[in-house]
């Protein structure tokens, strides 16, 4: 077998090759503080690629974008944990906010008279202004956005995919009618699947979630679902339709157009750095992670080889070649970022950094490839397949070549999403001894919505990921007791 | 006198000026927990211009940018007072990770077994990363930047300039060598001298802090210092020189290129939400904030002045206008921004919501206007100096109207600036005569730099703001004490 980049590989512990995978790419790594992350330029330059198209999409909606405070006080969480069931209670509690030195010891002093809670997600607040901010139905929709650190005190942390700390985007927004709320649930179910699928590159199953699994006090939960390559889901996205739950606790309320008070109708949606998770699961190889172009923070590294004296002029010749392609545009518009790799390190080290870290193209160049005015470029979705171009070609075959990458990832994940879903399982013998195989992906079968068919499945650690909105699935008999069911997707998840 | 849209006017009472102008442009509001702030669109869309472009300022610079934990270990903290003097000790503290139910009420739970600190600056967490990322002179100069939120409890609050939860972006980076560090510093002090002048139009004192004014534990602290109408000063960045300082409390030390072990010598710069406050105060006026329009998150506006059944057209009509505007660009490359106000709302008020939120430029089309062919635009610079324009011209005369706008800003600010420093007070009763005046604006001076002299300028709450880089002053006998001194610029600041 020949010899990886990343140990162990995908195929002898997934979990492991992904805490590799990551750290070889730099990424990030877990702080001091238990459950939080440090994120570094790789692995936050992909969040910001991500974070800036999705601003885009969402600024497009006429969405505006606002800032809320970290601190959330303690009666506010109080009244949503009246009114809504399921309500987390793993949050981070500000009690203090001041140091004093007593015995020589650093310790916590002046308690503050209520305490406050680290936001584990806006809603309360924002519903709280939007109570103040919404007079008549002149001031809707209301269509919020904010980006943000939120904090969910975490028992099991896994560096991008469940961290005590993350980073996120949380839209909120009220609407003078059911319908429209609706229209604005289902536009952000359309935008993330569209997010994740034409920039990401990873095909999503999106759907809506059973009742259980609803976000608390939803009407409506929709979500996208993704498959890693261990056959396990990721919950990517998710968009809730709120009725007037939410509207009825805050009391936000509008004169309507026949001068009646109403409570408005509510919607909250999002995604966070959990997406670069995804990414690295759905993607990668045992050579490291695969960055879709369209979200690499840098498109193109050449590694200078030189030798002794030619040095300086062989990176001389490789910054004009790269001040060539850098600004050049694929896709729809996004600019590649062509740089030098100069580093006083040896030129198969660095080849395998940048491997490791996924750069969709890497060109190496010595004094003879000037001479020749040939270059060997690997490009990352399959680096034994190196391909020679001439050097006064690259501006305009890398755009095109990005633009095949981008395509290659999606339609190898697409391909590894519909080998792992299986239709032809009937009974709950079939399901027992499907799940009881290694990565055994998604299967597709009707499902009757009852608590004691989740808890048989339950015991497997598989859940109903979502009532799928695309590719077929009649009703029919549930799969575990026969009863009338309608087509959903069980698997497990992270 | 003529009614303004401001209440009270600067003159009346400037700090009273201050929260009606930032109420009537709906920038932020202050929020349920004391001293945080809500950011709403408008006054987040000027952070983010702000941001976007210091931002590309600082990558430019191969600064790379990273995400540390908002918690920060208190044992960190514990290390860090015990290295510096001056330490400031409001902060918040998280001591528990859980809400429990206890009687009916949600009460904190789960303690820490150490408890966390929010990060007040990420100065301690972001040196203890370093220690272990840096090994050789390889590894240097190691430049990081990032953008988040911190926290230092705050007593006496106020919107955008001293806010418990505020904004910023702090750089950090490690140097093999003093001079390179020193380039550092100062190339951080420049990069924000140009920011603030070129951008937001406010022209500043750049200087160096007198080392009782110094961040603590810096060998030298840069800043630059804007004054406000009320002739107070706003600073409005700082960049710090910490020599060996930080790297020997955390132990940063890497193999020089003769093999010895050495500590690095490390900087620190930051801006913050502050910078929105400080073009509130340099450039409102009676009616309102006046943004500066490469900051300003809308540059046109333009109002459809529609009665009964012609409506839609004119509207449809003022839509097209818009398109022809939007996207044009001005300065070095930004983006006009071009939108239409169609709300259900009077003409005039929709007028003075705009006039209040400084945008640039203000379009009222009616059904004669698009007959006549020629409207009427109201720019804020001055609002009574409309200016007739053919509505075919609007798309080429637009941008250069918001580069006359951007200088025209920046020319007043200059002779507000210029006309609020005095520089013949010679001795301590010219100076308290001179500190006794309403808005006395700043003294250049000669100054011995003596605790001394400073408690009795510090009785009139005055401060060494700045020893100046520029604008001469000789040396000479001390303003207050008449012994020798360097020439340094004293005023009261925010």
């Amino acid at each position: 077998m020949a010899k990886t980049a990343i140990t162990p590989t995908r195929a002898e512990d997934f979990a492991a090759w992904y805490q590799a995978a990551v750290s070889g790419a730099d990424l990030a790594e877990m702080a001091h503080v238990r459950g939080c992350m440090v994120i570094k330029p790789w692995g936050l330059g992909i969040w910001e690629a991500i974070k800036a198209q999705l601003n885009e999409m969402i600024t497009d909606r006429g969405v505006e974008n606002v800032y809320f405070p970290l601190f959330i006080p303690l009666s506010y969480i109080a009244k949503e944990a009246e009114h809504v069931a399921g309500f987390a209670k793993e949050m981070a509690v500000v009690t203090h906010h001041r140091l004093e030195e007593r015995d020589g010891q650093l310790v916590p002093a002046a308690p503050l008279a209520e305490p406050v809670v680290v936001r584990p997600t806006s809603e309360t607040v924002i519903a709280e202004s939007m109570r103040n901010w919404i007079d008549s139905y002149r001031d809707l929709p209301m269509l919020l956005n904010q980006w943000a650190n939120v904090v969910r005190w975490e028992m099991r942390p896994r560096v991008f995919l469940r961290t005590t700390e993350f980073l996120w985007q949380e839209g909120h927004t009220a609407h003078e009618t059911a319908e429209s709320a609706l229209e604005d649930t289902h536009a952000m179910h359309r935008v993330y699947t569209e997010l994740v699928r034409d920039w990401l590159a990873i095909p999503v199953i999106p759907g809506e979630k059973p009742a259980s699994e609803r976000f608390p006090g939803a009407e409506n939960t929709y979500t996208i679902e993704a498959m890693m390559q261990d056959g396990k889901a990721v919950q990517a996205g998710t968009s809730h339709f709120l009725g007037q739950n939410f509207a009825k606790s805050a009391d936000i309320q509008f004169s309507s157009r026949d001068g009646a008070r109403e409570f408005a109708y509510t919607t909250s949606w999002g995604v966070s750095t959990r997406l670069v998770g995804a990414l690295i699961m759905v993607h990668g190889d045992d050579d490291g992670i695969r960055v879709p172009p369209r979200v690499a923070p840098q498109h193109v590294v050449i590694s200078p080889i030189v030798r002794g004296e030619d040095g300086a002029e062989v990176i001389d010749a490789c910054r004009k070649i790269a001040a060539t392609i850098d600004g050049t545009t694929f896709g729809p518009g996004v600019r590649v970022r062509a740089k030098v790799d100069a580093r006083d390190k040896r030129g198969a080290d660095k080849k395998w950094d940048w491997i490791k870290k996924g750069i969709p193209l890497i060109i190496e160049i010595g004094p003879r490839d000037l001479e020749s005015g040939e270059v060997m470029v690997i490009h990352r979705d399959d680096i034994n397949d190196k391909v020679k171009v001439p050097i006064g070609d690259l501006a305009s075959w890398i755009p095109v070549e990005l633009d095949r990458i981008q395509a290659a990832l999606l339609a190898q994940a697409t391909a590894n999403l519909e080998a792992g879903i299986t239709y032809d399982v009937t009974d709950v013998a079939g399901l027992e001894a499907h799940f009881a195989q290694p990565n055994a992906g998604f299967v597709i079968a009707p499902w009757c919505d009852s608590t004691t068919c989740e808890d048989v499945i339950g015991k497997w650690s598989v859940t109903v990921r979502c009532i799928p909105h695309e590719r077929g699935g009649e009703p029919g008999p549930c799969v575990v007791c026969g009863e009338p069911g309608e087509s959903v997707v069980l698997g497990r998840s992270y």
